[in-house]
């Protein structure tokens, strides 16, 4: 058996810095974790993801969705963003996991900005059931591949 | 605002079914949600998949890895599988989100087969941090695409 260095995690760098940031600003979709309200057990769904204005990612979400009743009872969740291509081994791919809170954004003053970021969503924006969320990082881990692990602050994440 | 049906979960089907298994057995790759034990905030990570000989998801993940660390304390997990391809709008895409429970399997005898469907894993498959673990469902929940949501139990998942 082959041994290996126990801790995986790298100092933090402007590099790190920059590759999350181009992650959340690239990102249009995305797993997000949550807790299941009924079994407290973690449930993962696919959601749309937007850059806000700010740098902290936006989703546009349906209450009809077992994720938003679950951000409802508990705003703690988590959003990993970064996605393969379809050559090579996934696991070397950069990708980004926030843990965030859940926070209901101003649907209406966001409207141009989301649309413009993702254009097919003008079919469902306006829907009374959709509501705009943000998802307001606490920290993040990034990986960069194998052996490039990073922790990062909020602070890290929206540039300076 | 234009209202929609409040339950957008259908009767599941034997179409349903196949669609669910035929994800199982074409992932290569999921997004894994697990509770931080430190902040029980949850956190999604990507993570290596390959259907088990039982049609059971297995990953091979390593111990220095902070989503091992959440397992060992608590093995309820989601795993989220199946991905977009590069057009359309990613929220048509199907794809199946698994509540399970994460099991150490028997990575020697699984050696093989865990190779065959992921060959890129023979660089690191003996390393002494890694191990096999089977995410055994408990239940799902399929999504084939706008108001297409399917519940499914674990006998749906592993076929007749």
């Amino acid at each position: 058996m082959t041994e290996r260095p126990k801790d995986p995690i790298r100092p933090t760098d402007d590099e790190a810095r920059r590759l999350a940031q181009s992650l959340i600003r690239n990102a249009r979709f995305g797993a997000l974790g949550v807790i299941d309200p009924e079994t407290s057990v973690p449930m993962v769904t696919r959601i749309a993801v937007v850059p806000g204005p700010d740098g902290i990612p936006l989703t546009l979400i349906s209450t009809l969705s077992s994720h938003t009743a679950a951000l409802d009872a508990n705003p703690a969740c988590s959003l990993l963003i970064g996605e393969p291509g379809p050559k090579g081994d996934p696991l070397t791919h950069p990708r980004l996991t926030l843990q965030a809170r859940a926070e209901v954004a101003d649907k209406a003053a966001l409207k141009d900005h989301y649309l413009t970021h993702y254009p097919k969503a003008q079919l469902y924006y306006d829907f009374g059931d959709f509501r705009v969320v943000r998802l307001s990082p606490q920290k993040a881990l990034l990986n960069g591949g194998f052996g490039k692990a990073y922790h990062l602050t909020a602070a890290d994440l929206v540039g300076s």
